[in-house]
């Protein structure tokens, strides 16, 4: 049940006019990451957002919900790339350095709810299904690996399955440290994860 | 205050004899890293282990000094890989290869105090005290990675720091999927680390 873009009203005691739905979505996806989905209670929320509980209630039916709505923003945001991928004309190779530069610049730009959606550790429905479709897309990086190989493409003494994990393993580390304003921009670290996943740290002569 | 390996005694009530304070230890970070630190109350712990929680705090003081005792058994692992590397004569890029092999081989030895040091949000001083401790290790990264770029034995094109937490996002996502009964062993799986990672996944003419 999605309410748009609602707006807390002051309810005549501690609420505060102003939040959007898109602003208690942002508010909620800080707080899962800080402290973890478990640890976040409602109250917890609505005390961040210096609202009561209950004005928080009027607009979010629950705690899932949020989740629920952060998750298919980064899974929709990783979709995409997956679908730009899908439809390139070329090569296994050059979809999958597409694939991991595109999930870098996703990676980038929605940073925050990425990272909710890898931290997950299934204890919900919500969560079961967000990690079921995090599977799928682990698919399409393991096709694009044997496909690769089998052009002669990409070294063929590596195992498609575990390349895929190390490759996403580095691509995802972005969320733990990855800054908006940092010395890096996404631009140029998508460029130095792909110099470092298909050239490798030592020279070619 | 450390009381060796005490025998959770039977109670007389639901308590059961024969846990060590390695089994709690285990039990207790299972817990945390299935569903947060925060999450996980000593009375949980307790009914994982089907002890009465009065007989769980009779041997351990609070949830606090299990997570401390986890951090040191996952920090002292990666402080021996330092301590080799550090020891090691020869260039700084056979430390940094060194560095990930014996990272690699440390992370599938001791995966789930590894997986709780890497998922610290850093809201206690234990945490705290851990999260120093971790980043003492990448400057050791950062200062090898820099270290071979100046002997030549390391591409020239990319930025140390940026290097270090890619590299190592690689090998810490082992926590993620790593499995004992894998298809990888641990070896193996050390080996196709540093193959991508130093070698690069397009093959070498």
């Amino acid at each position: 049940m999605r309410r748009g873009r609602a707006v807390l009203e002051s309810g005549g005691g501690r609420g505060r006019p102003g939040y959007s739905r898109e602003d208690i979505l942002r508010a909620a996806v800080d707080a899962f990451n800080a402290a973890g989905y478990e640890a976040t209670s409602m109250g917890a929320l609505a005390d961040r957002l210096g609202v009561t509980k209950s004005a928080l209630y009027h607009h979010v039916s629950s705690k899932e919900e949020l989740l629920g709505e952060a998750l298919d923003h980064a899974l929709g945001a990783l979709g995409g790339v997956i679908d730009e991928v899908t439809e390139f004309d070329g090569t296994d190779m050059e979809r999958l350095r597409l694939l991991v530069r595109g999930t870098t610049l996703a990676l980038c730009a929605e940073a925050p709810s990425v990272t909710l959606l890898l931290r997950l550790r299934g204890n919900s429905d919500v969560e079961l299904r967000a990690m079921d479709r995090r599977r799928a897309y682990t698919r399409t990086v393991v096709d694009l690996v044997s496909g690769a190989q089998a052009d002669g493409d990409l070294r063929a003494d590596v195992d498609p399955p575990t390349v895929g994990r190390l490759l996403f393993g580095m691509v995802n580390s972005l969320v733990e440290w990855y800054r908006p304003n940092g010395d890096l921009s996404p631009e140029e670290l998508a460029e130095l994860i792909g110099k470092m996943a298909f050239g490798g740290l030592v020279p070619r002569s």
